[in-house]
C-alpha cells in the first residue's frame, strides 16, 4: 500500500448537495491516509453512458493502484449488484449497471470482477438509497487500507455491459460516428478516435479523409487557435477523439449540437 | 491530535469565486497537515436554515475530532459573535447566527460553546467582510494544530438558536411537516423523520400510516427504482427523512415543489 | 521542500468535465505528496483578465513556496510560450498570455520568469489542446518534487503583459475606475483600491470623498449589514477593493451591473 492511496470519485451528485462531502467523510473515517480526488460530480443525473465515457477515457492519467469510485446509480437499492473491478493496475468500484463498459472493452492483461458481498465492510446502518456513502465509500476505504480484493466477494463473469455508440462503416465506405459529450467550452466530442480513422477500411491516413457534419465539410486543425475565427472546425483532441469546435466560440450553442448527432468521415 | 486532522467546509461561497480556495490557503499556511474536505459550497446565499440542516444531518459521517467550519453569515462584521462549539466528539466553528441550531437540538453528553475572542489567532489584518478567511479559517487551523478550546475564549450559554420548521400534530391527529430541501435530482426532502413517524401519537408503525401531499396519497417505497415510472412516490431517505421523488424523473420541477410546502402523515 | 508542497489550480475548466480531476491525477502520479488546492475552476471561459485578477489578489493567502498553476489558455497549442514565474516566495506556472500581469505589476524583491522548454518533464505523448494536463501539471509536480527552476528553461524578460483596467484621474479631479468582477452574491467589485483612494491627487482621506455610480452617490459602509435594506451601498472589501452591494440582496441583478461599468470617486 502507498502512504497516501488515491481514491477518485466520478458521480452525478452535483456540487450543491452534501453527497460528495459525506462520501469523503466516510472514507477518511476508515482510512485517514486516503487521498481523495474528484474527477467530476457533474455527470448528468443517471447518465450511465456519460459516466462510462468519462471514467473510461480518464483513469489512465492516475497512478497505478488508484481506486476509482463511480456512482451513477439509478437502480440503487434494487437487485443490481455492487462490484469491484481490477483492470491492469487500476481498481474500480460501483454498481453493476454497465458504467464500467469502456473498461471492459479495453484490452488488458488482467480483468477481474468481484461481486461485493462482504457486508461487514459496509456502514452498519446502510440505507437502500445512498450506497455511494454506505457501500462504495467504505469498501474503497478498506481496499485502500490493505484489505485484499478476494475479501470483498467472489469473481463473476456475467457483469453487465451496455451498448455504447461505436462508429461503424457504411456500405458506401463512410465511417459514421456521433457526438457523445459537450464540454464546458461548447466543444462537441465524438466517439470517433484517431485509431478508428487509421483502422477502418476506407480511411488510411489522416491526410486522406474529410469530415462531414450536416453535409458540410469541416476543416481539420491541429489546435484551437489554428482555426479561422467564428468557423466550425474539428481536431483530434487530448483523448484522441474527433472534436468539433469554434475557436474562442461555442460550437454547441451556435450550431445547437447535442449528443447523438452523427458525424461522418470519408475518403477525400 | 491526529496526523492529518480533518477540517470540513460548509458555505454559501459557490464555486466560481476564489473564496473557498483562499480559506484553504489560510488553513494550510497555519497547519500544513490539515486535511480539508468540502461538504458543500452550494448553500443558497445567506440561507442559514439550509446550512443548519446540512451540517446537522451530515457531520456524524466524519471522524471524531473533525472540525466543521460553517460560513453562511449575512451579518458578517456586525456585533454577531464568532463561536466554537464542541458537541460530543465534533467541533464546529462559525457565526453565532443559529447555524448550529440542529446541533444544539440533538441530545449530547457534552455541549460546550465558546465565544471566540482570541484575536491573536485571527489574520493580522482582518477585514469586516470576510471572516471566513480572517477569523474562522485561522481559528480552525490553530485548533487543529493542538491549541485547546479554552484558549479561544470563554464559555457562553446564550448562543443563538433559530426556529427550524418542526413537524407538529394537528388536533385531528395528523402529523404535518414540510419540504425543507430540494436536491440535485429534484427530490423533495421533508423535515419528517422516521422517528417522528414512530413517536408522534397518532402514528404508531410505518405500516400503519399514509402520506398526503396536496390532498393526494403518495405511495411509500423502499428505494427509488421500486416506484412505477413517472409517478410521485416517497421513501425514508438516507438521513431517515421522508422524501418525495419520481424514479429517474424530477419531482420538484414536474410538480413545482419548493421548500415550505406542507406534507402530512396520518393513520391509515 | 516541504513534506506536503502546495499546488493551487485556477482555471476556466468548470466542474462538469473531468479536466481538473485529470490534472490532479497527473500531478499525484509524479509527486504523491503534493497537496492540491482548487482556487477556482469557474473563471469565465478564456477570460484572461478575470484569471489575472483572481490569482493576483489571492495568491498571498497561501504558504510561501506554493506553486500556482493557472490555465486560462485560448492560445493553447500555438506559439505562445509556457512559462514559470518566481515572484518573491511564490511560483506561478501557465501560458505566457498575460495571465500573470497582476503579479508582474506588483512590486517584488525578486521576479524571475523562465520559458519552459524542458520537454522531458512533459507527459510523453502531449496533446496540442490540453497543455494543462500535459505540460503545466507535470512541470508543477516536478518543481514540487525538488527539481530547480533553472532546470525548466532559460530566463526571459519579454514575457507578455496585458492591459488591465486601471483607475485614472480625469482633468476634473475625479478618479474613474470600473467594475471588474461580479461575485456569487451579486456584489460588483471594482478596480479601485483603498490605496488608490489615498494616493490619487484629488482624494486625500477616506472620509473626504464620495462615490458615484450612474450619477448617484452611493453610501460607503464598513460591512454589509451596516447598510439599509434594499439600498445600493459600497464598502472596501476583503481585498481592499471598492465593492458595490445590497445587503442580503443582489446588486448586480437588481441594477443590471456588468464588468466594465464605470464607478467614480471625487472629493466630497
Amino acid at each position: 500500500m502507498q502512504d497516501r492511496p488515491v481514491i477518485t470519485l466520478t458521480t452525478d451528485f452535483g456540487y450543491d448537495d452534501p453527497f460528495a462531502g459525506v462520501v469523503k467523510g466516510v472514507i477518511l473515517k476508515i482510512n485517514p491516509n486516503a487521498e481523495i480526488v474528484d474527477i467530476t460530480h457533474g455527470i448528468r443525473p443517471h447518465d450511465i453512458r456519460e459516466a462510462a465515457f468519462t471514467i473510461g477515457t480518464n483513469h489512465r492519467f492516475f497512478p497505478d493502484d488508484t481506486i476509482h469510485v463511480v456512482v451513477v446509480d439509478p437502480g440503487v437499492g434494487s437487485q443490481r449488484r455492487p462490484i469491484m473491478v481490477l483492470a491492469d493496475h487500476h481498481y474500480f468500484i460501483g454498481p453493476d449497471n454497465g458504467v464500467f463498459t469502456h473498461i471492459y472493452n479495453t484490452p488488458h492483461d488482467i480483468l477481474n470482477v468481484v461481486h461485493i458481498t462482504a457486508s461487514h465492510h459496509f456502514l452498519s446502518s446502510h440505507s437502500p438509497t445512498f450506497q455511494g456513502r454506505d457501500v462504495f465509500a467504505p469498501v474503497a476505504a478498506y481496499l485502500s487500507s490493505g484489505v485484499g480484493m478476494p475479501k470483498f466477494g467472489d469473481l463473476i463473469t456475467d457483469y453487465r455491459k451496455i451498448d455504447l455508440p461505436i462508429p461503424f462503416a457504411t456500405p458506401e465506405g463512410v465511417l459514421q460516428g456521433e457526438v457523445v459529450h459537450i464540454d464546458r467550452f461548447g466543444n462537441a466530442i465524438t466517439n470517433i478516435t484517431r485509431a478508428d480513422a487509421e483502422n477502418v477500411g476506407s480511411v488510411t491516413a489522416s491526410s486522406d479523409f474529410k469530415i462531414l457534419f450536416r453535409e458540410t465539410v469541416v476543416p481539420l486543425k491541429k489546435f484551437y487557435s489554428d482555426a479561422a475565427t467564428g468557423f466550425l472546425c474539428c481536431l483530434w483532441n487530448s483523448s484522441e477523439h474527433l472534436e468539433l469546435f469554434i475557436d474562442r466560440g461555442n460550437a454547441s450553442s451556435q450550431y445547437n449540437i447535442s449528443p447523438g448527432e452523427p458525424v461522418r468521415m470519408l475518403r477525400a
